[in-house]
């Protein structure tokens, strides 16, 4: 990388001869912290013909390391180094031409708060709710339009901007405090400035800033501090594959090769199985990993050292600045497999107890498993990410609960699912869960039927792994197109119009008000059920469309029934002995219902029980 | 295993105090070899109140380590130690009461012939034939009947016997040879006196004889000699997980547990991933491994310490007797797994470039993985299985040629399944096959489409692994109704009265006749292609209906090309470029046609080319 760096600087050095005017426009990371583990900090300094510019500092325990130029002559990446015992303060970062001081940047490194790398990440002990930023609340009007900001609101389209906002998440924390859940994802908040479409979030476009129409860097870290006074935790969407066509250096990339595919558009084939397949041709790996996600999304060149450095920092940044206990990490396989083990591993450097959840949309535990820490793969490949989304579990539940049951369907499908666990390094840092905002909503894959979603969560927040639930399931969202707009609709009561309200409770209907309840139930219940977050899990071949489960540890035994059938039935606990001896009765908390003789236990039709064994 | 051995002789010494009439009728293994590798031999011995007999022996190099009682009286297991350097001969085992000697058995330690530790077993570099004895050629209609067997023979019956046997295979060498097979695969050939639907074999009576139907031990023997000459491979079928409900020790069992579940029968749930379940309980466990295969195959008991020992050294036993240059194992997940762990341990001490197939029938490549050597699984499990069958590969070509193409149906679908080669430790020593004696025939899958047949041939006959082929696919073989009995039909030409006979082309069609031709032509290719055997695999992933690999080494590349299209297509090379690269033209081996221009190749509708580069 050194060398690569020093021969670019010999060979543009000479094109920069010419003398010209000199402005500093941004310096990023905009600051930094004194105390890393890191050393290294690597500015990316841009502005015109800033590369023409000599560099110098001065302060205590900071060292400046190289300034390197490339190809284009407004930009300049700085790399300093940081003394073990540098001490938080501010410095100038000076540029002069001829000796002459042209422009100035007054850099400050921070003290860091108490703890900050000891912070836990989220990991069993949590359900997480996901939340699409855009369609949850609309907490301040005033910013559904910003001056600068080029796609206006319009709720009339499902593809529009709709205006909420963190101030309307900020809101809410009672609400999600009060149905139990302890951690918020949120689909990403940074700018996307983008002309159209741009309420998801996925297409960013500064790396450093909060969408103004969602609020501010600063609200975000407001959001963060009313969720640390609840004991509850923050989950940033990150996106190291791509950046938004309409991000601020596409008109004046660094260099050539900051992109893949640049200028020539292609996009990605989707061939996800290359990262692993041993017989895979370059030309389909890079198919995959160089193309596009969509035409507004270019294609980070990750083999570029400066890109994974700029990436690396700043999700650094954002968990240090904003006091993240977790990080959701976008499209896992596109980008360079490489540079995503070295990130996990710079990120866990500086955090150990910190958590990340990649997402590999693949329903082959195989291909999710490859990518877990701790996994050793007949490659050799190794990456540290913690944890992944369990989409094979989110499938086989949809799958199980709406088939008939049968030799290979229906609920044998969910027990086959977990036998697969053998492929997990950790099966317990999984994130499972019934649906996102990029699928149809579990309530709509189950037929809109309550009974079975209901089975479904109760499944989820009993299983292995950390639970994860999607906006508007407590109050039974559902939509009549499958389109993404569609799927991430406004949440009642998000929105000063709406005649139903989830927080009040206005307008719901009573199912609606069943299902907070039923969830809340639950998720408080499970809070501070360490059988449940860390317990060992046991489980038995489903017979006669019912299927049971335990969750032990040396204190506590919880028995988990799924009923499939449309009629009760009579359950015989004969066959789970080597788990239920030594218990003869127990309690169902979702019903409240006291079992008073375990050996036969009355399963309602269609429904689970969750029962505490005594 | 020591201890429990001398617990049982302690407590049953005393039952067998009384004095009675001692006969012996069988001392297993019959005969064994001086040199084998471990020094252990157990004799079970059995025959009326053999274990009150005192039994002595001398030969230098042989010791008496100790004779054990066990639960029946009529059983003795009589373990012997041979020292490195024992000598072949002949040497009196002698059983003697208060003194007086009352049986005698003279066992001999034959010479190993030259080489025997080191044989090569079936691997890259052949073509396995599989043969159902009972249907492929009656050599010796005088064995159809024999007397002391139980079934008769019934030609009407698709479920009965039918008379093929090992002369008839013997007699048709020449023509496998002239196909290009270099190995037999025979189902069972032992001893299986059931009184009805013995003809598959997997119900053996008798670990240490050949069906008499078939023939004898020696004309096994003699089978093997003269594939030997022919420089062709012998691979026997054997099954540890049960034996036939008619075997001669059911009516006299050792001990109790020598069978598991019996006399209380319950039959296996068939749930085989309870082998890699991390969740699993004792319950399915055992009510998978313990289970009964069928109600007429009794499961045999590995945790009891003689039973492994009586099948490890009954296998080697054939290894050495046969001169067998490969094992396939049925029903590898069913029995004990630690128990074939160790068998493989020990066949392989025995000979280290031996050859084992298993049969773990899963569509899962994570669970066929689980079992071959070297590969690391979570659990810690470790098995030196060196083969298994590729059954989740035979499921891709089927439905990859049989449905639709689409984003993720047709052609992909073999893509994807070759991608997930990562799980395996070596997916070079897996056995891939179009179909056996359990599924319906591949010509019948792909809808008796001739064409769709030739690809998948020409697929299994030049991808990574080695490839098997079952009786009769050379002459289009097929089956209206779909039961065992239907597919492993008569051979034509097998039986005195059949108006078509494959080996004389006598009554053949012509499609017939082209696809023995189409066989033979690749076969007897293949024979010699060490690319195909050992080279590198290469794909690409499909496009327009046209699947491509390739397979290189140092000194050659061969490009496999599938159009499943039903129109011709021209397939331009660009794609290729890293692997095409200094080569210009070819020649395709299927149709011997030359292709003077490697860039755009036209490639016939619904066909397979296997182009040399030059």
């Amino acid at each position: 990388m050194k060398r690569l760096i020093f021969s670019v600087i010999i060979i543009l050095a000479t094109l920069n001869a010419f003398s010209a005017d000199i402005k500093l426009e941004r310096v990023e990371p905009m600051f930094w912290w004194a105390g890393m583990k890191s050393p290294s900090l690597q500015l990316m300094v841009y502005g015109e013909n800033i590369s023409s510019a000599d560099v110098s500092l001065e302060y205590p325990g900071v060292e400046l390391v190289s300034a390197s130029k490339v190809q284009n002559p407004n930009y300049l990446f700085v790399d300093l180094k940081l003394a073990e015992d540098v001490l938080p303060g501010k410095f100038d970062i000076q540029f002069k031409k001829d000796g002459k001081l042209v422009e100035e940047y007054n850099y400050e490194l921070k003290a860091r708060k108490n703890g900050s790398a000891e912070r836990e990440g989220f990991n069993n002990s949590d359900v997480i709710y996901l939340i699409t930023p855009d369609r949850f609340v609309n907490g301040n009007p005033n910013n559904d339009q910003v001056e600068g900001m080029k796609e206006k609101p319009n709720r009339k389209d499902r593809n529009g901007r709709h205006g909420g906002d963190l101030r309307g998440i900020i809101n809410s924390l009672d609400y999600l405090q009060n149905l139990g859940f302890t951690a918020v994802w949120l689909n990403p908040v940074l700018e996307n400035n983008m002309t159209q479409v741009s309420y998801h979030g996925y297409s960013i476009t500064d790396f450093y800033r909060v969408d103004a129409r969602y609020g501010s860097n600063e609200e975000y870290v407001e959001l963060n501090r009313e969720l640390d006074k609840r004991g509850m935790k923050l989950i940033m969407d990150m996106i190291f594959n791509h950046c938004g066509s309409e991000h601020w250096w596409m008109e004046d990339l660094p260099m050539a090769d900051w992109l893949n595919n640049y200028p020539d558009y292609k996009i990605t084939t989707h061939r996800r199985t290359v990262n692993q397949d041993p017989h895979v041709s370059e030309a389909d790996r890079d198919a995959m990993t160089k193309g596009w996600f969509v035409p507004t999304m270019p294609d980070l060149n990750q083999k570029n050292p400066f890109v994974p450095t700029y990436l690396i920092q700043n999700s650094i940044w954002w968990v240090e600045y904003a006091g993240l206990e977790g990080i959701r990490q976008d499209t896992w396989p596109y980008p360079d497999k490489d540079m995503m083990a070295v990130w996990t591993e710079r990120v866990l450097e500086e955090y150990p107890n910190f958590n990340i959840v990649g997402e590999e949309w693949s329903l082959n535990p195989a291909i999710v498993s490859y990518w877990q820490k701790g996994k050793i793969n007949t490659d050799g490949y190794h990456c540290s990410l913690p944890c992944l989304m369990d989409f094979p579990l989110q499938d086989a539940v949809s799958r199980s609960l709406s088939e008939d049951e049968g030799w290979e369907t229906g609920l044998v499908k969910l027990y086959e699912a977990l036998a697969n666990d053998f492929l997990y390094a950790d099966p317990e840092n999984l994130v499972v869960f019934p649906d996102n905002h990029d699928m149809s909503r579990m309530y709509k894959q189950l037929g809109e039927d309550k009974d079975l979603l209901k089975m479904a969560l109760a499944y989820f927040l009993t299983i292995r792994g950390i639970p994860q639930i999607y906006y508007g399931t407590e109050v039974l969202m559902t939509h009549e197109g499958d389109e993404d707009g569609d799927i991430r609709a406004e949440f009642p009561g998000g929105w000063a119009d709406h005649k139903v309200n989830a927080f009040t409770g206005e307008g719901l209907s009573a199912d609606q008000k069943d299902m907070q309840r039923y969830l809340a139930n639950i998720q408080n219940w499970r809070k501070n059920k360490a059988v449940i977050h860390y317990g060992k899990l046991m489980h038995f071949v489903p017979e006669d469309g019912v299927y049971t489960f335990f969750r032990y540890d040396e204190d506590e035994t919880v028995m988990v029934v799924l009923n499939k059938n449309i009629e009760d039935k009579t359950l015989s606990t004969k066959r789970f002995e080597e788990i239920t001896k030594g218990f003869s009765s127990g309690k169902d908390i979702i019903s409240s219902t006291e079992i008073p003789d375990l050996s036969e236990i009355q399963v309602p039709a269609k429904s689970a029980m969750i029962i505490e064994l005594k």
